[in-house]
């Protein structure tokens, strides 16, 4: 059969991961698409930097416009970041009649509808297994595998430099500057990992799953999210003791026709298969009313994972398939879809952890609890450990977190002297498991918390899923 | 657009699910075929027996030969299990010019070449997600998601019944006969289970994954297999003592472009996800070069389950997806594969475990380790308790799995007693944990072992996964 002749605009890290691919292995893939898959052009306004492919002289240009004016080239991958020019030259390479292959996340969390609408116009299909969770087919199951299903939840990690934090801060029981820091330092994480670890990241892919999911057409900007910035190794420490450890949760749920959407470092019981996804990678768990509970893992970002994702919708484009999908599925229309209602998040129900540090004097816990009640929230169960000096050891960690608890706190305890805070008493971390509560009724308790003068600043909440 | 008209063969438990999931969900299936898909037909012997599904009045019949006469059906969900006469009918409905989803793992496994051959003739299409590992889209996942990967290797729980019965096992210590037995009254077990506890299911489905990613056309008579009956409780003990557990793990790996196939009771290292699989669950990990490490889990059985992945077919094949997908993969052809050589099982290579019951006299171990290591086994770890009745304390094991262990041990005693077997002296249990050898070395040095006076017979030997 006659060769498929595709192309790659913007030539960084994935698109020489896609080029790698399609020269090193072009046997693999004509037998996958039944004929030749022949990368022709490779796109960058940067022509002359190194990249860990070599392509055949010609090949790579700066000359957008020549190669939209080819009528052979049928699909273009796509790989520029950001909004714009990405927009732009995305509805450029649309409108010249070419099928397109992205895995830019952020783009289509934005301006999905606009691209979507103008593919539709245009006969032409827009493709992005790669913009969520990288190398895991989670597109391909959602919109293909589980169609016989109602799709009841997601839960996700879908931010692999979030986790790798955590699961580092864990382990090492090391501060989450420090992680950070060292994480930057091993490429791990960016130099500004701002949209990575304030959930950002994790709410414009999960903005993007709730679309396939429940056809909710979400901004992602709408989408309540809190990052692991405030999250501390005495966090990790005290999760563990309960039988939990954090992760950064994407979560989408509906409640009787409402849907319930959020990004938040979460306390995952252990044992359960999210709890222990460790280091980089990505995992979603979906529950759908035919097939039960599904859990998908692998890595969620890196050159060859997303170039796998990204080759197999060039594939999919090339073969037919994913121009029937992308007609069925009707992505981003008004047609089909009624609106799904948004779930109040002040309503939404669930447990929660609250870390708060306190005076060591008596009578606080009988404030704490006393306001915990007028607001309706019981408490579960409560971790109070003795002010450092006194520690000796702890009621629930075994005698070695019991020494790394004692360092901590007497970190802590230093930290607070430092910060003239000491004056009142000493201050002691008190950690406290709630029963059924909702966000909101948690917010209002915490503004009334935030007053009594035996509460310091800088209480944390965080969900708990059992 | 016109509704497309389909049919039901072989009403039985999945084929009532996928008739529930039609008639209940209409909306739901339209919108995702972008028509409406109609249940028109439903073919059974057996007109009159319950199922939970209410058919419109008229649609049940046993007029096979009518259902194949009516060209408006354009595809038919074939239901029926075992070999003839599921081959020949679905022979007869790709003659009639529909296309076939089938749930049926055994008639692909073993009619596969010829049934895909005869689809290929008539361009029709035979879809199959729902016969390996039921709800979990691993059959789409390895044919259309990871097209860009050259698969290195395959580790999965494909027996969802094998591993209810091993969980069972490990969380309460019961003997296998006890757990099958309560297994079979709860439902998850069927009246003779010998091809769900002897491997032959895995191996039919390992066989059909083989053939997906490897493109290899295996009989899955010709993969070694081992099952599940001679695991003993102690086993699971010894297992967890060592950091592992048991699974019935169905392993499909390259090397060096050898193919490697076995399903056999193999010892999991604990923390991978596959080690912490448990109850009627499958799961399956795969390695492909560019993506790395996926890993699937979810439901393999079960009414809805499966009529999830057999809907979710006949979806693809409404819309022409499937059609796409059978033409590309070209499945069992002579074409584009070239035969992929297996491995001899004797030279594959791995960790040991070996459990004997020895004679509790001076000399044994030396006896033993003797033997091993004239065929070039060296021992990484042992296990020896004492004999029952001067059990004190274990080794390695913490006081509650001791005592467990003791019980464990005067049962095994008691029970070596009533056979007659103590003459020559006490039994205890000795477990082995061998470094890298063959299986060749490993099943050479058993048959010395035997011979041996102080090794009584009922061996054990098990893989092990790091």
């Amino acid at each position: 059969m006659k060769p498929a002749k595709v192309a790659i605009v913007g030539f960084g890290t994935i698109g020489s991961g896609v080029a790698r691919l399609l020269l090193e292995h072009p046997e693999r893939i004509a037998r996958r698409a039944a004929r030749p898959v022949e990368l022709v052009r490779v796109i960058d306004p940067d022509t002359k930097r190194e990249r860990n492919v070599d392509l055949p002289s010609g090949m790579l240009s700066d000359d957008l416009d020549a190669m939209l004016a080819d009528p052979s080239i049928t699909a273009v991958v796509q790989l520029i970041g950001g909004l714009e020019p990405a927009r732009s030259i995305m509805l450029r390479i649309l409108e010249s009649g070419k099928d397109v292959i992205t895995a830019n996340k952020a783009l289509l969390a934005q301006h999905g509808p606009e691209l979507f609408e103008a593919a539709r116009g245009l006969e032409r299909s827009i493709a992005f297994e790669a913009a969520v969770a990288g190398g895991v087919p989670i597109i391909a199951a959602i919109s293909e595998c589980l169609t016989a299903n109602q799709i009841d939840s997601i839960q996700a990690i879908l931010n692999g430099t979030s986790n790798f934090i955590l699961t580092e801060m864990e382990q090492r029981g090391s501060s989450y500057e420090a992680t950070v820091a060292e994480a930057q330092q091993r490429g791990y994480a960016e130099a500004d990992p701002t949209m990575d670890v304030d959930g950002s990241d994790a709410a414009q892919k999960l903005a993007i799953l709730s679309h396939l999911a429940f056809g909710a057409k979400v901004d992602w900007r709408a989408i309540p999210r809190m990052g692991i910035q405030s999250v501390t190794a005495d966090d990790m420490r005290y999760a563990r003791e309960l039988g939990y450890h954090i992760k950064l949760l994407a979560v989408a749920q509906d409640n009787h026709g409402e849907l319930e959407l959020h990004v938040s470092p979460t306390l995952v019981r252990q044992g359960t298969p999210l709890s222990e996804v460790s280091g980089a990678f990505n995992a979603i768990r979906v529950h759908g009313d035919a097939v039960g509970r599904l859990f998908f893992q692998g890595l969620g970002a890196g050159q060859m994972p997303t170039a796998s994702a990204v080759v197999a919708d060039l594939i999919d484009t090339v073969v037919g398939r994913m121009g029937i999908t992308f007609k069925t599925l009707n992505l981003w229309s008004d047609a089909h879809h009624p609106p799904v209602p948004l779930r109040d998040p002040a309503a939404v129900p669930g447990r929660f952890y609250l870390r708060m540090n306190v005076e060591d004097r008596p009578g606080v816990m009988s404030s704490i609890a006393g306001v915990l009640g007028e607001h309706g929230i019981s408490i579960a169960s409560l971790i109070q450990h003795e002010a450092p000096q006194f520690v000796e050891n702890s009621g629930t960690a075994s005698a070695e977190t019991a020494t790394a608890e004692k360092e901590a706190a007497a970190k802590q305890a230093a930290t607070a002297e430092a910060a003239g805070q000491r004056h009142e008493g000493n201050i002691v971390p008190m950690v406290i498991m709630t029963h059924r509560a909702t966000e909101g009724q948690l917010a209002d308790a915490m503004k009334r918390l935030d007053t009594l003068s035996c509460v310091y600043p800088g209480t944390i909440r965080m969900r708990v899923r059992d």
